[in-house]
């Protein structure tokens, strides 16, 4: 074998980044099974024809097809195969397919890789993994999920972030309040404002007004007015008071901030209502969000989501749902260049010596007492000198080196040098030095 | 959309049977981590060149490609990509482009889907998901590892045996076992003697006889050996002596046996050696491996594996291995198809009822207390009667429903129709209740 190279765009991890990413993973799973997620895996492939439904996104698809296809083997080009591009086309279709055996509203989370033939950079990647959650109703869908959704992202990014990772905030919107206030501004293609305003961070105030005059046919009024709404931003309900404040009226903007009211409200501060987001006008119904994260602000959005009231439908029964979804990738990516990784690149939380090859069946029978009791341990590999194996360790970051010796049995935590006489039947670690715990090394 | 259809060969299972599965993945990560061995993902993707250098299994490969790729934008045929088809070949190349930064010997595991454009049929997937450990060393890797990469995968069957799924057992040969005797009593080409004896159980004695004949110029005395090499098994030392008894010799088969010696001696009942096993002779070089699950006989080997000490190299370094490797939707599949599901579809122990939408918020503070205490809990979808609210949790298999009422709260096991007071702050579920267990639902 040549020596084989890394191919653009499908990031590995080494093993230390990868036990970082198990962290994040088991938080999101426990917190969303706390409250009620169940795990769904979808299969990696979705026929060609419901994947180009989305049509803008037909350049980005990987397809998929037997080295060896029998000429002619596919005749209906609808029994393609291509890769998933994310986890809600594939998520729509799976409750279509199986709605006769859900239990509705459904809510699941679920974790995959999913694949874009996009032009690798920072964050951005060919392979790449997601986290989403959403909640489907059958015809109808309460609106108290549009609250619980982002609630529940934001617990797992505060767990996040007691474990070391940078601060992630949610920004929510309500499509209703933007296209109701640029209709009540007197605007008649709400859509194409927004996609305007959404330049305002990059190209500023005075090009934007200038493309609402020439594109939207805006008056300075009108300009005005837009620029005022894109400004505000806040987690209190003072921002309702403030859209109010510029004096527009239309009964969507008037549902709109009753809905992100409410959702304000639940939130008690961890949301933050900002005017500005844009996503997903074609598709989102209600209420949006976007996420970015401390320190990583020029990655954009790293999770997203919102309301979708008729993306699942099989013609007769509709299946609104609210979710969001997490860039898993995006986020770990930059974090691990960055410096982000474990205090120790193994499992492993004690090693046991080995003063000779005869040991091995009582030293296994050490680390068997300790895993029985959940610590993970490893037996030396040889009965090479006892500095060397103590290096072994240090390498790796296990924290403890176990002795059996003529006087007993000794446990050695190899960072202080203290040497302690230990029982194995009894002893155990600190419970900070159980699993491994993430770090931000300096590079 | 149109109904979706499934896609023959790519299974997706219903949420319970996910459940299911994280089960078996979270019992299969707990016992690795406890043995030191650390998550791996490798990219689903791998060059057609590095797939196919295993030659036979070409006809079965997935070629990915973007579907509007710039023409001539792939000029090297090494660059072109392809879904992996199994767990090894990535790790290897893994192994080699990363072994800067890796400690060897490195223990890792990969629990991930794989591709193969087969035939489907029961068990046999064209998506499917494998489970593997492997030890490799860098030039060398001590022989004990071969003895402990079985039971380790033993001690997960074991674990998952006592969570309610059959019984898997793990049987063991040893390729200089084989190829020795066969050797020693004359035959030159060993590994087709063993090609037409592993047609035993298939085409029965005499045929297999008239095969080695014809096609080995085997001698009655020759054919009579290597028939009674094949029906000897046992899990203890006796079947050494079995095989010595047979009076053969030859120095691979002395060494082969003092390997499998060692091996049945340190699993001391948990291994049964068999030296029928003609699993992988091009490929591996000592140890090997197959499985079978109780009731499932008929699926074949659903976990397989050896020592291999040359597939990893860069042509300088060897990277020696050993692994085994269950094949994860093969076992699930037909467990599914007999019953095999879990008791709840959902991860939730309590639903908190609704007497009235106004009673939200409250709702929602019962299930955030419940929620910190590890206790999964949903608030009701809306306020309908209760006897409806208490047919919702029935339905998913919610074991408890909590009631806020005037004179305090009150929980009641569905099952028993038991109802008590309960503080939210400190009323537990019997432990069998917190997380949802596996059962076998009579079809």
């Amino acid at each position: 074998m040549a020596k084989p190279s890394a191919i653009s765009g499908f990031p590995e991890w080494l093993p230390a980044q990868r036990a970082v990413e198990n962290v994040v993973l088991d938080t999101c799973r426990e917190v969303f099974e706390l409250h009620g997620f169940g795990s769904l895996e979808t299969r990696a492939v979705e026929t060609m024809a419901d994947l180009l439904r989305k049509g803008e996104i037909d350049k980005e698809v990987y397809a998929v097809k037997r080295l060896h296809e029998p000429a002619g083997a596919i005749t209906d080009p609808g029994s393609e195969l291509a890769l998933h591009f994310d986890l809600t086309v594939p998520f729509a279709r799976y409750v279509v397919q199986h709605a006769g055996k859900l239990d509705f509203p459904y809510r699941r989370y679920q974790m995959q890789k999913v694949w874009r033939g996009e032009r690798p950079q920072e964050g951005r990647y060919r392979e790449f993994a997601q986290v989403d959650i959403d909640v489907v109703g059958l015809d109808t869908l309460p609106f108290h999920y549009d609250v619980e959704v982002p609630l529940v992202m934001a617990e797992v990014f505060e767990r996040l972030n007691a474990l070391g990772l940078p601060k992630i905030s949610i920004r929510v919107n309500n499509r209703k309040v933007s296209e109701g206030f640029y209709r009540g501004v007197g605007f008649t293609e709400p859509t194409k404002v927004l996609g305007l305003v959404d330049k305002l961070d990059k190209i500023g105030a005075e090009k934007v007004g200038y493309l609402l005059r020439t594109q939207c046919e805006a008056t300075d009024e009108m300009i005005a007015q837009a620029l005022s709404l894109a400004t505000i931003s806040g987690a209190d309900l003072s921002v309702i008071d403030e859209v109010l404040a510029l004096g527009v009226e239309h009964p969507l903007l008037t549902e709109g901030l009753a809905e992100l009211s409410a959702v304000l409200q639940a939130a008690d501060g961890v949301l933050t209502a900002d005017f500005s987001i844009s996503r997903g006008l074609d598709y989102y119904t209600g209420t949006v969000f976007e996420s970015t994260m401390r320190g990583f602000e020029h990655l954009g959005s790293v999770c997203s989501g919102g309301r979708y009231d008729s993306l699942a439908s099989d013609g007769k029964t509709t299946y609104p749902g609210v979710g969001i979804s997490m860039g898993l990738s995006r986020v770990l990516g930059p974090l691990f260049a960055r410096g982000y990784t474990m205090n120790r690149s193994v499992p492993t939380c004690v090693l046991v010596a080995l003063a000779n090859d005869e040991e091995r069946p009582a030293a296994e029978k050490v680390a068997s007492s300790l895993r029985k009791r959940g610590i993970s341990a490893l037996v030396s590999p040889t009965a090479a000198k006892f500095g060397k194996q103590i290096k072994f360790a240090d390498k790796r970051g296990i924290p403890f080196v176990w002795f059996i010796t003529d006087d007993g049995h000794q446990v050695k935590d190899i960072r202080s040098g203290d040497q302690t006489s230990a029982d194995r039947k009894k002893w155990t670690p600190p419970a900070e030095d159980l699993h491994p715990s993430i770090i931000l090394q300096e590079n």
